[in-house]
């Protein structure tokens, strides 16, 4: 398996993924993206890019902050994530400069396309699905759910699944419910929520342990569930 | 596989099950109880259980109305239905006979068994659950969520899944937030709820075709996708 950095644009910001593909294949594949969290691009995604890689896709580890940046604080993953998610249109550009960098690879088969995303990353997959995008599937792994723009009738063509811990508090009861809502009113064809009790914010991640953030923590049993959950959907869609 | 009836009691009812098994294998098995429809014990959950059965399980096909009574319309349905869901009690200990007629069998492991209940038996497993049945997991199949009986807090043992559809008239989304409250009152260690988007009651049932019950459509999509979670959490917990 081959990894490297990838530079591609967004207007005037540099972003800087990182690609994970076996290069011994020779026929084109799947390509799926991975959205990070609100930390930005680090191992926690590159780790989930790689480990794509070696179940066959070519995976795109995305920057959505420009110059690979990393927040070292709560405050700094305010201010980085604020400012995008205030600017969905934004946001979904600086998705899209992604989806299109993965697309135009040699080795993809830009048909066959998905998108997960962890936390922030997962805001961003449902945002390039209700976009309209060229994605058979988006996976949102403890996203926040809210967007101040929701899906439009007919407009999303992913298959969209949402994995969530019950209690987690950035994706309260309340705001599943919206969700599902929207999913009903935009009449979107495939759209599935796993919910996940005694699970809390951040589940997938072996580094949350509540120091942080107190809502965040890992739970090997709703990591290992939900990988499990979007390697059937991929299987699904991705053949 | 061998299958054969199986005549067992509760009380001064005499129940008909249905018994799916490798005559073959010398070792005990997990065994899996499967709880029928509201249509009563036939073709349908008898499938299920010789499914089980292939994949290693010991499954009982259990008779929740006596001597294998069907139901052939809606009013018979509710009915049956309604004078057991009326008595959770009574509910209760009918499921468990059949509990321990499949603990009591030789081929059986009593330390790793499981139910699962499509519609009325979706409703059946979780009464077993709340009434701390010593069971691995139970799983419901587009089930009836509520109860006159809410588990009390540290009584569940079972993991326990509910799949259903987020449009199921039977399940609306206000029931599952009450199912979901009532097992984070209850402190159930392992729960999860799976909601498929655009699906309807009764969507493991390829007889399902609206024409009984208007609210009861098959979906083979929802149908493969919730069995491969229920063998998912079946590989987890009855190893």
């Amino acid at each position: 398996m081959q990894t490297h950095d990838i530079d591609y644009r967004n207007e005037a910001v540099n972003l800087r993924g990182y690609l994970a593909l076996d290069e011994k294949a020779t026929e084109r594949r799947p390509g799926v993206l991975v959205f990070h969290e609100g930390l930005g691009l680090g191992d926690f995604a590159m780790a989930r890019a790689r480990t794509l890689a070696e179940l066959g896709y070519v995976a795109l580890a995305a920057d959505m902050f420009g110059d690979r940046r990393q927040a070292r604080n709560l405050q700094e993953v305010a201010d980085l994530v604020g400012s995008l998610r205030n600017q969905p249109e934004a946001l979904r550009a600086r998705g899209r400069a992604a989806l299109a960098t993965l697309a135009a690879l040699p080795q993809v088969d830009a048909h066959r396309m998905a998108a997960i995303g962890f936390c922030f990353g997962g805001t961003v997959v449902l945002e390039l699905a209700r976009d309209g995008a060229d994605l058979k599937a988006v996976v949102s792994f403890h996203g926040v759910l809210a967007t101040r723009m929701p899906a439009m009738s007919g407009k999303v063509k992913a298959s969209v699944l949402v994995l969530t811990g019950a209690d987690d508090p950035l994706a309260p009861p309340e705001q599943v419910k919206a969700f599902e809502d929207e999913m009903r009113a935009a009449e979107v064809k495939d759209w599935q929520v796993i919910s996940y009790g005694n699970t809390l914010h951040g589940f997938t991640n072996p580094a949350a342990d509540g120091s942080m953030m107190r809502a965040a923590r890992y739970s090997a049993q709703a990591d290992r569930r939900s990988w499990a959950s979007m390697r059937s959907l991929f299987e699904e869609v991705l053949r």
